[in-house]
Order: structure tokens, then sequence, then C-alpha cells
């Protein structure tokens, strides 16, 4: 791919940016919160008339919950597959945006929506790329398919046994995840590995009915505090998860791991800036050892609590049930299944056998070998349009449902995309950079012109 | 009193049960939940406007909160002080009311809304026994006082200082409290003690802003965890509160406590059918040792939880903030500032300086002797009206303000209305039983009738 080549493809991409813009601000404004279930036919029906406005042959494919939207189309002896998603996170606490989470809204060269990164944004990045890669190729150099589906955000309790079943249609050289982008420094950043996920609903009932709490206080079972036991015994305030087994599988990262996790910059400063922390866990100040603390890790996350009375002043009252959500991240060679038959095991041993375990969705974790040569492209193809060297981070925090495609297609998984550690995702404000979605365009062209060269 | 004079004034009761009934279902229309403020003002004037249609001298007092209602009439040698609430605690959760709260409604012979019993409809037990008094011997026989106050279910903050300040106002021989009622056999209980209370929010923040759970789990402080941590510091599974000093002061039941005690019914049956319990606390299964552990035992209970995501499905944040809502029951010699200075420096001790407590209000403990006459009169009283003697129960697990009417007015008090064990008070459905609400008027009646003798 020759200078002149790329320059005309990144010129069409800067006098078509207003265009995606307003494409993505549509797809935005359906609220496709997996959670609830709204929206989400709408927002499918949009995906698949986004993908068909590209020539991609379209389907909608049933799973056991929402659809998949794929789509297939273009010309060559190799495979791209792209792995989006079309739903997104819950928008609460509605009253800490600045702006309607279903209305994008651009500020200060960013534009706000829920979504927008997560993962709408994204998936317009790469459609843009197709365009771009057309009108100056002529057509895409090799065989594009995509893979949308409508569950991430819960879990993508469907996807699995959707790839175990659809490999055939799948198959693909190579891949390229729903997500990707730049460190705080705007270094663009490559993620081959995910951590898995274990996401739980614990609840608890002791009665029928809320009593006064001066009336059992002292005699009755009091549901919120069975539940704030059972929590304390899962994990206390050392940090160790005490789930017998928990940490039998774990792998610690290799020297290569920890090569590449000494090139990433120092996270610290930006954390302890952006999210007001007065410090981190266990005395970590930043470096290696808080690099891979923070991927390298299990950790059991609680993310919501409710019992009884939380509106305000003061309610006398002694609740019948509460409930938790609680999320394990597990790292290889942890599975779902193991830690969930843990979960239930030490609750029955430490004497809660009345709190209740509901399975909200699992991934197992999932790693691409970083020095892959399909990796490699990736990196190589970040050159020119980033100012700095694409970095390789040998794992992230996050979870997703990689480990199928890894076990199912057998293909390596590479990441692009413009996101940055202020895009707030799953937070009120979420959003993206202007530039940066300019920049993950101009790259994700590069990677299908050069992929199929 | 002869009997012919009585059965004049049981046949006024029952004659005018309907008017007293929709008076009362207009006082329930006014929502004033002290906990939000709204609909204070109207209550209060409407309360004042039902003491003036007794011919009662009324007085709008301001407190350093929402007003007392205050009325004094009748002639006589002594005074009778009655203390009644016009505040309600909330209506939540809307969605388990069979009936709007803010609607009486009758069904099945009972009278649902939230105050109903709790307690408008005990202040409107007083009014029409005043009536019926008037109806039959023409004038009240002794001088009566009403302080009707708007902050009971807030943990009556400024009504302390109010009686401190009004004692001269407000002398009297002997006091009848807010409530009063009969036990699961319809036995009428005369109440001469209670507990105090010391609740509290509270809460911790450990960032700016909630965090994706991928991101922070293994290395950021979580506000949960930070609050689970914390409560299971104050009481562990054992049920006992773990502040330093805690129990120092408790004393425990005397003789003459248990003796009373003992000729209570058990009340472990209905409390576990109506509660729907498994079980009781400590292996307690009935008896004097449930009855005085239920009432003479300091508790802590948490009354609500809140913190991050909990809507429906999954949502994987780590939660910035967290709070609880927790209250302190308190027995004989328990102090309140004790307990708040208790938990100060047993969360500073653990590590949960972080925590903060926020005082929402408190009683100390206050009981009147048993065996003072002015409640052998009260018992006495209920001969006629009910099929059975009355009890005396010592202490009960509630709350009031009952320790600033013992210090500053000197007075015995008295329990005397028509609560039953299935009134739900504090609870969704709170009702009254028509049968019992004319017996209560009928009893009450015979005390001031007696009283003023």
């Amino acid at each position: 791919m020759n200078d002149e080549v790329l320059g005309r493809m990144d010129r069409y991409i800067a006098e078509n940016m207003a265009r995606w813009v307003d494409e993505l601000a549509a797809l935005c404004a359906l609220p496709s919160v997996s959670a609830d279930g709204k929206e989400m036919d709408a927002c499918a029906a949009l995906v698949g008339e986004m993908l068909e406005a590209r020539r991609l042959a379209t389907e909608m494919l049933p799973t056991a919950g929402f659809p998949v939207v794929y789509g297939a189309g273009g010309q060559g002896e190799k495979t791209l597959l792209f792995y989006n998603h079309y739903d997104v996170q819950p928008p609460e606490p509605l009253e800490l945006w600045d702006s309607p989470p279903f209305v994008a809204t651009q500020r200060d060269g960013k534009l706000y929506a829920r979504g927008v990164s997560d993962d709408k944004g994204h998936l317009m990045c790469r459609l843009a790329a197709l365009d771009a890669v057309r009108a100056v190729l002529g057509d895409l150099p090799c065989r594009v398919k995509f893979l949308v589906e409508g569950e991430e955000e819960t879990g993508s309790p469907s996807l699995g046994e959707f790839i175990a079943e659809q490999h055939e249609r799948l198959a693909t050289d190579a891949c390229i995840w729903e997500f990707g982008g730049v460190d705080a420094s705007d270094t663009p950043v490559q993620t081959v590995g995910m951590r898995g996920i274990c996401y739980v609903a614990l609840s608890v009932r002791t009665a029928t009915v809320d009593a006064h709490s001066g009336l059992g206080g002292s005699i009755f079972p009091n549901a919120a505090w069975r539940l704030v036991w059972a929590l304390n015994s899962i994990k206390g305030p050392d940090g160790r998860v005490r789930l017998p087994g928990f940490y039998d599988q774990v792998a610690p990262p290799t020297a290569r791991d920890l090569e590449l996790l000494a090139a990433l910059p120092d996270p610290a400063p930006d954390y302890l800036a952006r999210y007001g922390l007065a410090g981190f866990l266990n005395g970590l100040t930043g470096g290696v050892a808080l690099k891979a603390t923070e991927v390298f890790e299990p950790t059991c996350t609680i993310c919501g609590l409710t019992a009884g009375y939380q509106g305000p002043g003061s309610k006398t009252v002694l609740p019948a049930e509460a409930s938790a959500k609680v999320d394990f991240r597990l790292v290889p060679n942890q599975r779902p299944e193991d830690v969930l038959a843990q979960l239930r095991e030490h609750l029955d041993r430490e004497g809660f056998a009345d709190i209740e375990i509901k399975d909200m969705g699992s991934y197992a974790p999932g790693r691409s070998d970083p020095d892959d040569l399909f990796i490699q492209l990736v990196v190589d193809a970040a050159r020119g349009v980033y100012d700095h060297e694409m970095l390789i981070a040998p794992m992230t925090g996050g979870s997703g449902p990689n480990a199928a495609f890894i076990e199912y297609l057998g293909a390596p998984i590479a990441t692009s995309g413009m996101g940055y550690p202020g895009g707030l995702i799953h937070a009120p404000n979420e959003n993206i950079r202007l530039d940066l979605f300019e920049k993950a365009i101009r790259h994700t062209a590069r990677i299908v012109a050069a992929f199929g060269a």
C-alpha cells in the first residue's frame, strides 16, 4: 500500500466524517439496553440496514436470546471477521448525565451518548473503514464477515452456543474484536487477552413481609444482615477471595507477559486523577506490580446492593429480602462453571444455604498469542495513523466472549478502535473523541487493505 | 361510673362510628410523610381543626422542625395529657399495597391506609372518646391536653427540647401514649416502657465516579465492599453488637419484669405465621426467653442497603459510593449519645475511618412504674370493654420519646388504643380493625371519665 493510496483514503475519511457521525447518532438514539430488553429489535433492524448499505449480504440469525445481525461480503482468499454488539449498558444513574444518554451530543470535540463508544461507535468505525477502502480500491480486497450480537452487556449468554453451531458460516482467518483504542498518553494499545467473568445475583428472603425494626430486631432473622455476612464470608478486608479452590487454576503471567506489561505506560497517575482515588488496594502505587495485579489477578466485585428502605430520611424497617449483584473476573485457566460450584459449596459450608445464587452470565478467559503474524499486521497498520508505536497488552481487565471464538474458530483476535481512558464506558457521560474516531477509521481501513493485499 | 352511664356512652359510640371513620379517612388522605416533608402543614392544620371542633383551645407551636399541634380544654382538678403524632411512615414499596395508601379503604371489617393505625387512628380514637364523654356527662370531668407532633416517624428530633421548654404548659398528672392495643388473642396489653433508638445512616465514597468492574476490581477500593466489611465489623453472625462498651449499661429485666412477661401469651406462633419465619434467632422458640430477648436486649438492625446497580439484569460496575440505614434499639440504661460515640470509635479502630456516620435521630429508653396507680386505673377501665383482663407488658420493642416526658413532666405514662398484631404498621397494607377501633374509643372514654371522677 503506497503512501499516495493511503493519502487518498485518509482524505476520503476526513471528508466523510460528518456523515458517519450522523449515522452513529441515529444508532445511539435507540436505547438498546439488553438488561431490560427495550428497543432491541429496532436496533438490530437498523444495524442490518447499515450492513446492507455496505453491500453485505445480511441476515438476522436467531439465538436463544436476542438475534445476531450477520453480514458477509467482499472478494478474496482471506476472510476477516468483525465482532461487535448492538446492545448497551443501562444509562442509570440518569441524573449524572450532562446531556440525555440517548441523544448523541457534540461538545468540545467529543460525542456523548450511551453506547457511543461501547459498542456502536466501533461498529460505525468498521463500516466507515469499508466505505473508505471501497472508495479508494474499488472493492474490498478480502472477504469480510460481521457478527453483531445483542447480549454482550448481559454476558453474551447465547453466543458460545451460537458460534459452536455456526462455526462453518463464521469460518475466518482472523478476527477484529469489538473494541480497541489508546491509553492515557494517546498511544494505541493492542490487547490480546481478556479475563473471564462469572456474574451472579445473590438474594435471600428471611420472611414473607418486612417487619417493624422495633419488633423483630433481637429475634427475627434479617435478610440484609444475612446478605452482609454471606458477602463478608466470600471476601474479607484483605481482598482475598475465600472460595475453596478459587486460586488453584490461576496461571501467573509469563516472562513475555511481564516484558509486554513493562513496555506499557504506568496507568497509576491517570487512574488516581480520573476516579479521584485516594490510593490503590494493597499498597500498590504503580509500575509492573500494579499492571500485573490489574489484569492477571482474579477479582470479586460487588456491583450492586439492595435491601429495605433506601429513600430520604429514616424508616424503621427490618427487611424481609436483600440482594447483591457480584462479578468475579477470571484469569487463565479459571472456569466460570468452577466458580459457580465453589460459591455454592462455600455458602453452604459457611451456613448460608439460604442465599440463592442466580447465574447472570459468564465468559471463560481467553488469550491470543501476542506474537501471532496477524497481531503484527495490526500493529504495523497503526504506523502513520498514531504518533506513537502501538503497544501490546497481554491481557485486559475486562471480559468478552473471545474464548468461544478461539475455541470454535481458531483464529487470532486483534483489537482496533477509538476507545480512550476518558470514554466513561458503562458510566454516565460515555463519550468518544472525534479525533480518535477518525484515526480508528484510518487504522481499520489500513488493516483491511493490508490483510487483503 | 355506673353501668347505666357506661351503657349510654357505649351506645353513643356505636351510633357515631361512621362519622369518626369518615373523619379519620379525611385525615389519612393527607400523605404527611415526615421523611420527605410533603403535606405536613396541611395535615397539622386539619388536626388543629379537629381539636377545635372538640372545643379545645388550639395552638400551632413551632419547634426546630415540624410544628406541634397543641390543644387544651376541660375542667377539673386533674390533667390528662394525650400524646399523638400526625406524621406517618413512607408508604414504599407501593406495589405491595392492595389499595392506594392514602385512600382509606374498608375491606372485611378493616380500614386500610398509611397512618390509619400509626398514629392518625389513635388520635381519632381519643377525640371520639371526648365526644362520647361530653355527650353523656355534659362536659369533660378533667382538664385534657393534646400534644400532637409531626416528627415521630423520623425520631422526634425536636420534641425533647420542645418538652423541656414547654414543661409548664404541658404540666400534667398522667399521660396517655400515642398507641395501645391488643395482642394476637385480642387481649388488651398495657405497655409501660419503650426501648430507645439510635438511627444512623452510614455512607462511604471511594471514588468520584463509578468505574467499570473489569477495570478496577483488583486495584480500586470498592465502596460496597467497604460498607459490607464495616457492617460486618459492627455485628457478626453471632448477633452480638461489637461496639466497645455497648452492653456495659444494659439493665437486665427485674424479677417483677419477668413475672409480668410470664403472664403475657407466647407471641411465637403468631410471629412465625404472620411473618412467614422459618424460626427465631439464637435457637429461641418462645416463652419468657423469647419475650425477654425481644424487648430487654438491645439490637442493631440494617433497615436499608444501597450501592451500585440495582435494576434488572446485570451491570458490570464498581460503585463509587454505598450507604446503609441502621438502627440500634436501646434498653435501660443505654444512652443514644454513648452509642454514637462507640460507633465512631469502633469504626476508626477497625480501619473504617472512611465510613461517615449521620445521626438520623434518637430516643433514650424510658419506663413507667408498672405498679403506678394511674396504670392500674387504665387497666381497670378496660374491664367491660374487652373479653380479657388487660395484661401489663413491662417493655415494648419499639421506641418513642417517652424518656423526655418522664424526665421533664414526671408523669406516669399509660397506653390505650386499637393496635393489633395484624396492623402492619410501617409496612404495606397498614390497617385497623373497626371492632377494635370501637373498643378503644370505649376504653379511652372510660379512662377520661374515671380519671376525672
